[in-house]
């Protein structure tokens, strides 16, 4: 059963469970630090497609294929897949997942993909709609770069505010018991908020972790408001993603409202890579990006028992190249899942 | 509680109520056979807007807007709002919406939007995660025109198997309760099944109606042996939005399967307009168009005791324009949501 808590909390009173994670990445993000938490990194990040939008799709098909396979579930297990990406309409998802035959939920939430998608299964699950449902999502640098900014060929300059599309995808399997145990512990799902949407009029488009902080901040408060948590109850609260620009920005806001998450704040953007080698400005960014870095390095620390109790909000930027182009500001959302660590011999 | 019946199929056992419900539409809407449905048909399709993407936004604000004035609700009552659209990015939901201060969860569903949020509705309010939610849906034949096609200067000849653009938005608010009560009857949700991706090679984009088709009818087909319903059992089959060449191929592969819904059977496509006298060639097409009809038509004539079981099964086409210029084929989705009228004596 879901619990309405407050105003904006879904409490999940069993707490679904984590039952397979899968992240795929590129060259650079096996380069970056959590190279070796990613099931498998490509140095060739075509991954064999002849464009980067079958790249992109195939990504996603073997994120949820290595999901699967730890989860030891067939897809015909599998109840419901909720699954977006940034390209339009969505076709990473739609190509890369045709072939499952799961019933499909297309999710858009840009950057925030990963919670919205996860937030969705684990209601599902909790409330007895699905057995077990699968959440996914995935961007790549190439595809979005010529979708959203200039041709590669062109050799753009970036600007210092600017973020890095990650070339990764991540998909986790949630169901209502475990089916495997890879340390441990395992992870549930304890409560979920899917944010409003937050546009304080900010227009730059080369500063999407600036647009996106608002509603990062929005949706944290509302979170600790509705169920009376402290950010010291947390040993991660990680946002995706906002670099270093919208971090600054998100945790200002939270101090404007008292609360200091100082030294527990941690973003997927500035996880992912090496910003003094890697080149990647103001951070990561994508839906891969904090689905990559939440499949990786944070659910295998839960489960090998080094984090605990993880908040995980990712944030989207709910813009178009026509809608900046016609001087809209950018609208920014925020969904949040809070993922706890729990033994074993429970 | 919901409760999953067969493979795919979702049964509400309260059943969610349509509190209320909005149409809006364009100049062409307003010409055609449902015009005197609408809630509002605009002589002047920019809607006072700057531009074809701020229009169709403004649709989708005004559908919500006289939805949630029937429901006699307030923004702040509803706990969630399920939106999407056929614009990159889902544009016209985001800044349509922006302003209501309601969680969002973008949908990408194509032309099955319509289904597919009314259905995330539905389940919601039905398990106890929203005491309210709403869904929503637009398109605008211009922004889609120039996305997808042409721009509209150009005045390309048009194929006669494409489908016309609706100008139109829908929206519902869904709660535990009626409010108000518009005739002797309300609308329940009983049942919604959410469909998987059918592509049976189709990749000729000015022909939607038979790359939708497959997936119109595998998910009839799943919700008839789930449920172990007739289409007699039905005043209306209506999908949304195959128009006739679509609507034909449906109807042959539901046929092939043993089973005949002619006579029960209509298409939001052919119910928009009149083909006849409006030249929208194979019929009415977009997120708006399977909306509209059911927001003005369907759930007036519920209520007024004409129209007693609806399924309702809206269908999306998940392309691009990159997917189709890289040869891509067409992959189908449908959704499903069986609606029943209930007397207000009950």
């Amino acid at each position: 059963m879901v619990k309405r808590i407050g105003k904006y909390t879904l409490q999940m009173e069993n707490g679904p469970v984590i039952m397979g994670f899968g992240s795929i990445g590129g060259r650079k993000e096996g380069e970056g630090p959590l190279g070796k938490y990613f099931d498998q990194c490509y140095e060739d990040t075509t991954l064999g497609e002849s464009s980067w939008e079958k790249s992109e799709s195939r990504l996603q098909t073997e994120a949820v294929e290595v999901a699967l396979h730890k989860a030891k579930c067939s897809a015909s297990e599998i109840n419901y897949i909720f699954a977006g990406d940034l390209l339009n309409q969505c076709i990473s998802s739609t190509f890369g997942l045709r072939g499952l035959g799961i019933p499909f939920l297309g999710q858009y939430g840009a950057c925030s993909t990963m919670a919205q998608t996860l937030a969705l299964a684990g209601v599902f699950v909790e409330t007895g709609a699905a057995e077990r449902a699968a959440a996914v999502t995935s961007s790549h640098f190439c595809s979005a770069e010529r979708q959203f900014r200039l041709p590669l060929e062109y050799g753009g300059q970036r600007a210092p505010t600017s973020q890095w599309t990650a070339t990764a995808s991540g998909a986790l399997i949630v169901g209502r018991k475990p089916s495997a145990f890879r340390g441990p512990k395992y992870v549930r799902i304890r409560e979920v908020l899917f944010g409003r949407i937050a546009d304080l009029g900010i227009k730059d488009a080369n500063n999407m972790g600036a647009a996106m902080a608002p509603a990062a901040a929005q949706t944290l408060i509302d979170y600790l408001n509705d169920t009376g948590a402290a950010p010291k109850d947390f040993d991660l609260i990680m946002t995706g993603d906002l670099g270093q620009v919208g971090c600054d920005l998100m945790e200002q806001l939270v101090r404007d409202d008292g609360l200091d998450i100082g030294g527990i704040h941690n973003d997927g953007g500035l996880m992912l890579y090496d910003r003094k080698n890697q080149d990647v400005h103001a951070g990561g960014s994508g839906c891969g990006c904090s689905g990559g870095v939440l499949c990786s390095l944070v659910l295998n620390r839960m489960e090998q028992g080094t984090l605990d109790n993880v908040l995980f909000i990712a944030t989207g930027a709910l813009m178009s190249t026509t809608s900046s182009q016609q001087g809209e500001s950018i609208p920014g959302v925020a969904h949040l899942v809070h993922l706890q660590a729990c033994p074993v011999e429970e």
